[in-house]
């Protein structure tokens, strides 16, 4: 109890304000201290680390329950962590959440995902950040062992904070988990990708559907981790250098 | 000469199929190779790597000049790549370019970028793949030292390759470069983001401006080397976990 005051806890996601992945999470944060929710006015999945610059953004102020207040943004989810820490919260948050997600974020999902990138925009702007994702993409999904596995991961990074640019991912399955296990992001992408079909005049249109492909055999990757019915926790950095490479690479100049 | 073959080279960038950057790129390709064109019909900067998933894709040829063909996708820099790879392409490409971008992807401008995201996408499809970014912003700045970066990093990838999951982050200043240097991911962010202002209804909405600041004072970061009239090749892997975080934690169990 180092610090009597309550921490405030800015939550976001990429399913939009209204999904059952959010609500799930707020009361988690609850919890641990008060809560503030900003998120995209719309499900907003897919859109990677994308932000809003060719139209202005709004800030709905919306009455989620009688405990929890939030704003509800027309834009990205990198934008409403960008908001709210610019704009729209006068005491800066202790910690900025993520999720829940409906749907993995394991594997190559991190590079695609909004979850991920509000939370990863969080560690930009130097705040102790988490994603937070169940590989079951329905709403209705038991969201039961994901809140364990957050419970925990917010009690560590409270605790012990988080090196300088570094985000917690946490995946986990739906339903009660077998625990909670370090992982690396697994080697995997996407495979077969597009539904080519024809419109009525005859005009080729593509579906993205695509078949997720694990290429990685090791059993300390986030899928294996899943798999195995376990909460997978992955530190992301946003530093994207391959500094190993770099070294080798600068023994010889251009 | 150990491969008589031409490459074949696919071009992509975020700023559109009719932009200067991508025809400044496509020249330098058509160097060393075939050159096929597939890129967004309109302007998608700051897209990250977002891909459409709930709108199918249209792609469109488009005769860009006498000598190249192309193909104008209504999605982001990701998905042009993706669907070129999985449906357009008859043949697979021997290496994946993007840009050339108008405006600086260096340091956390990385995370935003549309142009990095479709070279990172060919990586993730097993391409060797660069993006080339022109520190100016404007549609009409010289760009001969960014082709000369460029053309430096292609024949250097044509003839060694890279290794599985990197991708070539190439920046250049306007006008004629002093040299080409290699360089890590600028620590940086953006400050004061947003300048609020009130509709005619007294509502308020937040346009995106943003000052660019530097946090970093090496001067083997991306943005000094430009600083300094250099091109800066930064190699990058989407690999986002922190290995030397996982190890440490890994020491104890959860």
């Amino acid at each position: 109890m180092s610090n009597p005051k309550k921490p405030l806890i800015l939550v976001s996601n990429d399913d939009g304000i209204y999904s059952n992945g959010i609500k799930a999470l707020t009361e988690v944060a609850a919890e641990f201290g008060d809560v503030i929710i900003v998120a995209p006015d719309r499900q907003q999945s897919a859109v990677g680390h994308a932000i809003t610059i060719e139209t202005p953004l709004r800030a709905q102020k919306i009455k989620i329950s009688d405990e929890f207040q939030g704003f509800a943004i027309n834009g990205t989810p990198a934008d409403c962590v960008k908001l709210a820490h610019d704009q729209l919260l006068d005491i800066k948050p202790d910690l900025v959440l993520s999720g829940i997600n409906h749907g993995s974020n394991a594997g190559i999902n991190i590079l695609y995902s909004g979850t991920v990138s509000a939370a990863t925009e969080g560690t930009v702007l130097g705040y102790s950040s988490i994603a937070v994702s169940c590989t079951d993409y329905d709403n209705e999904a038991d969201l039961t062992g994901c809140q364990d596995a957050a419970r925990r991961v917010i009690t560590l990074v409270l605790d012990k904070g988080l090196p300088k640019g570094v985000t917690m991912n946490v995946n986990a399955p739906s339903g009660p988990i077998k625990g909670i296990k370090w992982a690396r992001m697994a080697d995997s992408r996407y495979v077969e990708e597009y539904e080519g079909r024809k419109d009525p005049f005859n005009r080729p249109y593509y579906w993205l559907t695509g078949k997720f492909e694990l290429l990685d055999d090791g059993n300390d990757s986030d899928i294996h981790i899943l798999n195995e019915g376990y909460a997978a926790v992955t530190p992301i950095q946003y530093d994207l250098t391959d500094y190993d490479l770099l070294r080798k690479l600068g023994e010889e100049d251009f």
